[in-house]
């Protein structure tokens, strides 16, 4: 079911210091910030030659990565991103395996436009795990 | 400076169990575990198309996840590994950008044989970050 390696999240309280870590620093190439509000983050991507990082701060009173930054106030790995080739055969498949997709169980369109769904980390060894059609 | 993502390390408490998951609910290709007496932590390779991820369960009384454990009972996500071309000529450009090395500063043999540094978590805006070099 899994295939690539869609991303790794990583949240951070401030986008641009981050962005010019990962390009300065870490000499890898980063993406102009694009804010999300629909999604409650503003995100810079780093592209890397197989994958690519996100990097999140949170955007609006709403955001899903408040919480994480409010308990991880310097930032940290927050979710992996997985590639899947039907998101509803998976979650058929991962619901009758006992595990719980959060929200209303129904895939939402995610930040990149298709389809997505989120799995319980207590259900994933402690990991969040976002799963995505492609 | 930074061109593949080597690997994303999850620290589990039961390798079994999670390796289990990984190919029996989320349908991925798994390896046998492999004691690794010396890095202290038995690892699983979970084999994606573009990457992979990598399981870790505390070996011995000196294991070096075993902290992050205590702290999250659960699992959870542990570290980001990129490859580097030169791992020498990153740790100078790292050192001179004002990160912190791990340990003497001198890169190690990694888990895979190769020569591997980790940088400071708090330079990395709260995620610990391994290079290897290839």
């Amino acid at each position: 079911m899994l295939k690539r390696l869609n991303h790794v999240a990583l949240a951070v309280p401030d986008i641009a210091a981050a962005a010019a870590t990962y390009r300065d620093t870490l000499g890898a190439r980063v993406s102009e910030p694009q804010a999300l509000p629909e999604h409650g983050v503003t995100v810079v991507f780093v592209e890397l030659d197989n994958t690519k990082i996100e990097l999140l701060e949170p955007l609006g009173e709403q955001s899903p990565i408040a919480a994480f930054l409010a308990k991880n106030p310097k930032g940290g790995m927050h979710h992996l991103c997985y590639d899947v080739d039907d998101i509803l055969a998976a979650r058929d498949h991962l619901v009758a395996a006992g595990a719980r997709v959060l929200g209303d169980g129904a895939p939402r369109r995610g930040a990149h436009g298709k389809p997505v769904l989120f799995l319980h980390p207590g259900d994933v060894h402690g990991t969040l795990t976002e799963l995505e059609e492609v």
